[in-house]
């Protein structure tokens, strides 16, 4: 039986009671290690499952998934992911192999950022399509997102910004060399997801175009969701780009119309109150 | 301290080790039991946390909130719901009130339908706004939801469909004379919902509307999502009028574009698989 077990947010008492007891029962477990972190390392989560855990990056899952399965097909396997497995990246490549292999499996779901951005009190239902915002670098500066977000509130609706996250990348050289040397890992941060959408509002104003978002829109910064430390801040969009919201993971909502209720809560989160409801109500009006 | 802890989908053991520990700590511990349901009942929930648990309908949560919270002042009082605190019902007027009466929270997150539907394959970026189906009555029938589904559509997105839920109505008799009979809970069907959308479709077609969703759209009927016995069955809009897939909660998709991932996601849990590539093709063409 091969489980995926989403590990949920926080730390490693997010699991759930059913996904701690599949892995204390699997033979192996793997930790999904590129497309999310927990706020505690590889070593707290041993300590807490009594488990040793075998870290997947990218190239293990995507070149070695068929070893991965051959284990599951004699014994009972583990793929542990930050969120829920179908959250923000689906493994639906790894339930397809699996099935074609005739192996069975078992989903277990928690909480992912997908759902859990709920707590600053915008409602799930009002969310639009979502969007990740890429880093950029100097010759590669995509804009996609930002027309993504404009449909997203011109509908109406909220979006949610997924922020990049670099993790065992090589340098242009390295990899030309192909040397596996791998650069520090990133996380964008809400200041500079922000600086990117500023940015892009400056290039389309040149344009001649008002954009349909401004550095006034409202939005929403969260850092570390559903660990004891998580922070959310309301403000504009220009207040993101300076607010300090500490280490990562973070993610960014750009709102869209708002409900009075949606508007209260995030009122208590706001980085300037006194100002908050002036730009809230330009916003919507 | 008041904790709003979410439940997740299935049964006792989908709570996280977090939410169970905050559980087993406090005083009073209140079932949310309105807007959603495990497939166990009460007492397997207080067997397995070894607390009692206070039912709390929806008469109790609106009119009784402020002797929820009190309770919250002077000890460790919990709220718990179904799915995730913040999922498909927001409990944000709870959370107001605490933070009016200077009462500390916290949430403790779990998986919810919103997220949780990614187990069969469309991934949950290319979804737009969530709708609700409504129960049509003789005198009532709304068709809203189906605007919202067209406009997700056209936009290529997937649209998540909850599915009515009939927990603690009166009679308009009883209503009317002030007595507290309820009905029997009614849960809406996939089959309900795919019949009240092929009616739209016919009331459209008999106004001149050449719909965008048709009886050969492509959806997926979904019930028991994280149960053992969960079932999930992709086919046509006519299709889903008469699968058979047991008992609630059941959810349904009406899909946008897709992405060949996907629709071979999908592929494992159809209908007719002979049939459903024809369909998926012309749905997407």
């Amino acid at each position: 039986m091969l489980y995926l077990v989403g590990l949920g947010l926080g730390d490693a008492k997010d699991i759930t009671v059913k996904g701690l007891e599949a892995v204390r029962r699997c033979r192996k477990v793997y930790l999904e290690a590129y497309t999310s972190v927990l706020t505690v390392g590889k070593e707290a989560l041993e300590e807490f499952y009594g488990k040793e855990l075998i870290l997947a990056d990218r190239e293990t899952v995507e070149q070695e998934a068929d070893s991965i399965l051959k284990d599951a097909d004699v014994c009972d396997v583990a793929f542990l992911v930050v969120g829920d497995p179908f959250g923000a990246t689906t493994h639906s490549d790894l339930v397809l192999r699996a099935v074609k292999l005739g192996i069975p499996y078992q989903v277990i779901h928690n909480a992912s950022i997908m759902n859990a951005v709920g707590c600053c009190g915008l409602q799930l239902y009002n969310f639009g399509e979502t969007v990740s915002i890429v880093f950029w670098t100097d010759t590669w500066k995509p804009e996609s997102f930002f027309d993504k977000i404009k449909k997203n509130r011109q509908n109406g609706m909220h979006t949610l910004c997924l922020l990049d996250i670099k993790v065992k990348e090589q340098s242009l050289e390295n990899l030309m060399k192909g040397r596996k040397i791998y650069e520090p890992p990133r996380y964008m941060s809400v200041n500079q997801a922000a600086e990117q959408l500023l940015d892009i509002i400056r290039n389309r104003r040149l344009q001649g175009e008002e954009p349909e978002i401004t550095e006034n829109t409202i939005c929403v910064g969260l850092a570390r969701v559903g660990a004891p430390d998580q922070k959310i801040a309301s403000g504009t969009l220009y207040q993101m780009s300076t607010v300090e919201l500490g280490g990562p993971l973070h993610s960014m909502i750009v709102t869209g119309t708002m409900h009075p209720l949606e508007l209260e809560m995030l009122k208590l989160f706001s980085v300037d109150a006194s100002n908050f409801e002036n730009n809230a109500f330009e916003k919507t009006s």
